[in-house]
């Protein structure tokens, strides 16, 4: 761990090391165009929060690139499992509750959206998930 | 086309009069976790635009549900037959480009992101196609 947190709390933090990771329910079998929605529901959301509590790292993502990266879930256990070790490490992140038009029940959890923030504080927790 | 301006130049504007519209390129075979990060891109891109320009649609829109669809073309020649139909209407949206790290070939056109902005108004131009 030595080391690790130099520029975390400098001014200066490298776009290299900053992305967002969008979590995607596999299990509720969503078509394409609703996979997509969700997914832009989950990045939007989690920027907005972290663009409001930390405003220098949204704003370096936002203006390097803005590394994505989408992964996959196959339940709703595995999907609160993981909503909650994100808490307990302060990362910020949203969940997406759909209300249910097309596809799903109303007020299902279909994704989570993660960051932008540190890509090895978020890797400890997601870093066993795979694409989706 | 009588009252069909009716509240776009007033304060109020009904959030069930706006829409996210995600355009996606069909014929690229992207898989869905790149279709998700495409359309995810295409969303924030567009939305920060309407933010800076008309910040009371992107507000109503923010706080009402954000009103999102993904629809498809077949080839880049839709898609850009579909972007300078929208510059000619001045509906605010951006075009995604890939820089190609994965699946697609680097600077591909892979998707558009149009607005939020007036229903009505992305209808007279997207209302033909299909959803993704």
């Amino acid at each position: 761990m030595l080391g690790e947190t130099k520029g975390k709390k400098s001014a200066r933090i490298s776009r290299d090391e900053i992305k967002q990771v969008i979590v995607i329910r596999k299990d509720l079998d969503m078509g394409k165009g609703k996979i997509a929605s969700q997914a832009s529901h989950a990045s939007l959301m989690a920027y907005s929060l972290v663009k409001e509590k930390h405003p220098d790292i949204a704003d370096i993502w936002f203006n390097g690139g803005q590394t994505k990266v989408v992964l996959k879930v196959e339940s709703l256990e595995e999907l609160n499992s993981i909503a909650d070790k994100l808490g307990r490490a302060k990362i910020p992140f949203k969940i997406v509750r759909d209300c249910g038009r097309t596809q799903v029940e109303p007020d299902t959890e279909t994704a989570i959206g993660i960051g932008p923030y540190y890509s090895k504080d978020i890797d400890k927790i997601t870093g066993r998930l795979k694409l989706l």
